[in-house]
């Protein structure tokens, strides 16, 4: 049995006070009397909670309404939740590229930078980048490094849960990198790391094509493909940090890999040249013979992938992504084979947010973060054996 | 925002009871001063709680303790939880047998029955044998029917939440079948119906090969293979209830049924003559050469089935359950395959429940239901977006 706090004064007010900040967070601004009403508690209680917000930073007192129909009477104070009482940012650390976006505690975007790497540099060119962009980022927003609260990222490979990338063969000595760790000494904050296709997963269904699901897979479809899942809206991430790479699938005597899949030569495409499985795809689109046959392949073994994990998981809905041109082309085979051995095919759609879908879910899996401390009550105070 | 009731005071009165009743059942019997100690509430609102719950029935004073050193003045009033306050069932429903398990609120096993049934019965045949069965064990328990306070089923198929089976080609009339609703003509208890390989899942993970993990997935390998998952402990049965349904995979391309890939001849074997099965594992062990060759396809499809569920969950342990004979021939080649290609392979153990696992699943279902009445407080206080 887990501890048990219900008899705790202390966990009431812990409640209460992120009761009504999450009340606040709803709108622009509230009065005392909508707080009220929204929350369910005393006025007095509802008062007191509002002073410890103004003074822990996160409440600010509006200034009275302008103009409008006159009242009798004083005006009644309005209050607002202070997004910008911190900061957050989402980091992408990928092949060709690192990314940031910046936001508030709302989690609105508030300032984004992106730059271009070599998928050769080593680790420390690659986190150099990391540092000049997130540099960049502030200085434009004008947000002091110390205001930040949380920073998330996401990267290919399988991620421990302290940050440290256990494998990652897509990345110049990323296997065994202390990820993290490194990140932390730029940052006075929690740093969280996450698998690329995990991140993905968790911004789809914040703002891109799975807002409307809780029980999702994500598919990074590419030559090294990878997935990420919610189940009931939070992220599964597997005993070992290692769930949805089902990349590994063809070794189980299914032999070839995409590279050689997708090859319209003899020679397989170098694992990492997505501007080649690109051209593949366009190819193929005009009709070139070889390039249609190394399509067909590639997709079935992408719709083979992506049937374990449904058979597996039985999510409501498939989101598929990586490069964004040309894989479009996979849906309609895939809604067909899921068709056809599924009782009850989950829905399959693209990706909404295309190549921003990592930075955003690394920015979520921030807010996440922060929210849990500003809202969540520590130990549940259902006793379960 | 979920409804919030953390100043709520009866919310505190349900938590403080369930806590009680929680620390009496882990024990024989115990003292006010035991509780008061072990929940850290205070002795009135202990003494408070255990007369509310010695009304309600399920705690008893037992007779001050006998023998022993003399203990001066009154001895403390002993009080233990009455587990005889109510009882559960578990049903299993399978091809061959129906079985019944009989506990009383503690989960401890008071009766058991089963009934050997042909796989070709219809559903009414069926389902007689299953009250049959179920009227013979409580009888021999001596326990009444009305006393049963939940009723949970382990069967072949997918299953809603309703109880109504949406998917069942391994029983006669299955498919469509509102087994929940049938059933529960005969109980006047919440009837739970669950996927027989889900409840095995739930089984070993309670007192079988699992207690040690709470991310597991048991694989119920036969004709018609199935598996269910626990992820932190609690089952994952998909957005449609069809999840580890791996057995669809075949038609993804790989074609062959278990049942060509058993058969030692030209023509199938009966998709559910698993005594064929066991025929053909014996004549293996003694080394005839086709049904050597028969296992060998059987193990590699085994194999690609159960790695598919791995590299979607990456589960901590996988356990394999089914045929009793001749199954363990398959851990040491799946053991092989998962080290190849798993960063961190899952143990892979044999199910320790055997053909009790599917109806103890779903005596555990049903104790669920009933704990959570009895020591779970509705709703969380947690407040998340």
């Amino acid at each position: 049995m887990g501890r048990l706090t219900g008899g705790d004064p202390s966990l009431l007010r812990r409640i209460n006070s992120a009761v009504v900040l999450h009340a606040l967070r709803g709108s622009d601004a509230r009065t005392l009397t909508d707080l009220t009403r929204i929350t369910g508690l005393s006025r007095p209680t509802v008062e007191g909670v509002v002073e410890g917000l103004i003074e822990g930073g996160l409440v600010v007192e509006t200034a009275p309404e302008e103009g409008g129909a006159r009242r009798q009477g004083r005006p009644a104070r309005r209050f607002r939740f202070r997004a910008e009482a911190g900061h957050l940012l989402g980091i992408e650390i990928g092949p060709h590229r690192v990314a940031a976006l910046l936001s508030g505690l709302d989690g609105r975007i508030i300032g984004a930078g992106a730059r271009e790497v070599s998928e050769t540099a080593p680790e420390d060119e690659r986190l150099d980048k990391v540092r000049t962009v997130v540099a960049d980022v502030l200085r434009r927003a004008g947000v002091p490094r110390s205001n930040l609260r949380a920073v998330g990222v996401g990267t290919p490979g399988i991620v421990e849960a302290d940050g440290t990338v256990r494998l990652g063969t897509a990345l110049p000595g990323w296997t065994g990198l202390a990820l993290g760790e490194r990140l932390r000494r730029s940052f006075r904050c929690p740093v969280i790391v996450e698998n690329d296709a995990n991140a993905a997963a968790v911004a789809e269904h914040w703002k891109g094509a799975a807002t409307d699901s809780d029980d999702i897979v994500f598919v990074l479809a590419g030559l090294s493909p990878g997935a990420g899942s919610l189940i009931g809206g939070r992220l599964h991430r597997g005993y070992g940090g290692a769930a949805g790479e089902i990349g590994a699938l063809h070794l189980l005597g299914r032999g070839e890999t995409p590279e050689h899949l997708l090859s319209t030569t003899d020679e397989p495409l170098h694992p990492l040249d997505e501007q080649a499985v690109a051209e593949v795809f366009a190819l193929a689109k005009k009709g070139d013979v070889r390039a249609e046959a190394a399509v067909e392949r590639f997709t079935q073994r992408l719709v083979h992938d992506v049937g374990a994990l449904v058979l597996a998981l039985d999510p409501e809905l498939v989101v598929v992504g990586g490069w964004a041109a040309g894989l479009d082309g996979v849906l309609q085979p895939l809604r067909e084979e899921l068709d056809r051995f599924c009782l009850r095919p989950p829905r399959v759609v693209l990706s909404i947010l295309g190549e921003a879908a990592v930075g955003t879910g690394a920015l979520r899996l921030a807010l996440d973060h922060v929210e849990e401390q500003l809202f969540a009550v520590e130990g549940s105070v259902t006793a379960r054996r």
